[in-house]
């Protein structure tokens, strides 16, 4: 069985939505990212990870694959027929690896990140003041379409509703921008969505931990 | 005939030396990022991506791709028979990815952007700090092995070169880690790597701009 290590409501929220979203089973193993922990292990979290940081998808041979983009695309493709991801060779495939890649770089990692985890005023206001026009490309192209790539749900669209979801933890109204708002809400009426919410919320509720 | 908007020896480097890499003919427009100007034309470089960002590619068909992710695995997939990617549904093309992501996020994003971009010290202390355990990641996968994924050259390599050149700019010396010093010197001992920073340093010379 496939296995994901994670953090409430940390990047590793759309993986298990993908998961989800693909009918496939697997353990999830919660880990506290500030001491580097695994709740049901005893080990450091960095035997798991060198990287330290979430999500790691445990494949069905034992080896250990990380990072986002890496991890969603492999989940989709484990199940072609729920059309998580463009087919490979699709030009939507590309599409895809391009979303969540500025999800990933540009949101995640120029701003999301450096809130969370650098907190003080001198590392933020140069992020801060970036995201706006960052996020002027997501609010344009949502501006007539349901969803990232093609017409229908992608592993780009659960990047992408966990991103938006830390706006407000990290202070920016996403009203600005209301396709935005407007496609968050259309994602967070998804049943599976809606779930993988509502289980990380109970985890993040009883052990605080950072979120980016 | 493919086209790619670059500023040398920005990122969009990698997309230059997978181009070359796979054979392929390109028109090269060279963008001013710190102006948004394009050289050769006369237009505001954001009429052609709203993100005003390099690397861009112009497709046979028009569309225009950005994000070196998807960028760089769209050249190496015209190409196949380069092995400049594994092929779609290989465990390696997770792993090609997931350096990809690693590399566009935790290096460029996390490190080289803001050094070139934010300058100031209170924007950079954090990263700065950060950068030193981000290459321990890649230092240590090295250590053993001459190329990034499996056993040949591929985008990750050409995406991970560029990272790696702009170590010395950006302050950091890679001597601190020998596999990574070892793997740049054989990467720049290529050729086709030799010849595109080539190219790109003249014409950096000519115009200075932001490199990251
Ligand atoms: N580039 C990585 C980013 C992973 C990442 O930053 N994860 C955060 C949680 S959202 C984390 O584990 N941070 C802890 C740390 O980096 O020490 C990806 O796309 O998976
Ligand atoms: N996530 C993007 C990053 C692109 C990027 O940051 N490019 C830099 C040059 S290395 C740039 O054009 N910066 C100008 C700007 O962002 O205003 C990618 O992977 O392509």
């Amino acid at each position: 069985m496939l296995q994901l290590y994670f953090s409430p409501m940390a990047c590793s929220l759309a993986s298990r939505i993908a998961l989800m979203e693909s009918g496939l089973d697997a353990r999830y193993h919660q880990v506290h990212l500030a001491t580097k922990t695994v709740a049901d292990g005893d080990g450091d979290f960095r035997d798991i990870s060198l990287k330290g940081a979430v999500p790691v998808l445990v494949l069905e041979n034992g080896e250990r694959l990380t990072e986002c983009a890496a991890v969603l695309q492999y989940i989709a493709d484990l199940k072609p027929e729920r059309g998580l991801a463009p087919r490979p060779g699709d030009l939507d495939r590309y599409r895809l690896q391009e979303w969540l890649s500025f999800v990933g770089a540009e949101i995640h990692k120029a701003f999301l990140f450096p809130t969370f985890w650098y907190k003080d005023d001198g590392s933020l206001a140069k992020p801060r003041a970036r995201i706006l026009q960052t996020l002027s490309v997501p609010s344009a192209h949502l501006a007539d379409r349901e969803f990232l790539v093609g017409r229908s749900f992608t592993v780009a669209d659960a990047h992408l509703t966990w991103a938006l979801l830390l706006l407000r933890p990290a202070g920016v109204d996403i009203a600005q921008w209301p396709s935005l708002a407007r496609y968050l809400e259309r994602m967070q009426a998804r049943p599976v969505v809606r779930e993988a919410i509502a289980t990380e919320m109970v985890l993040r509720k009883a052990v605080p931990v950072n979120a980016a």
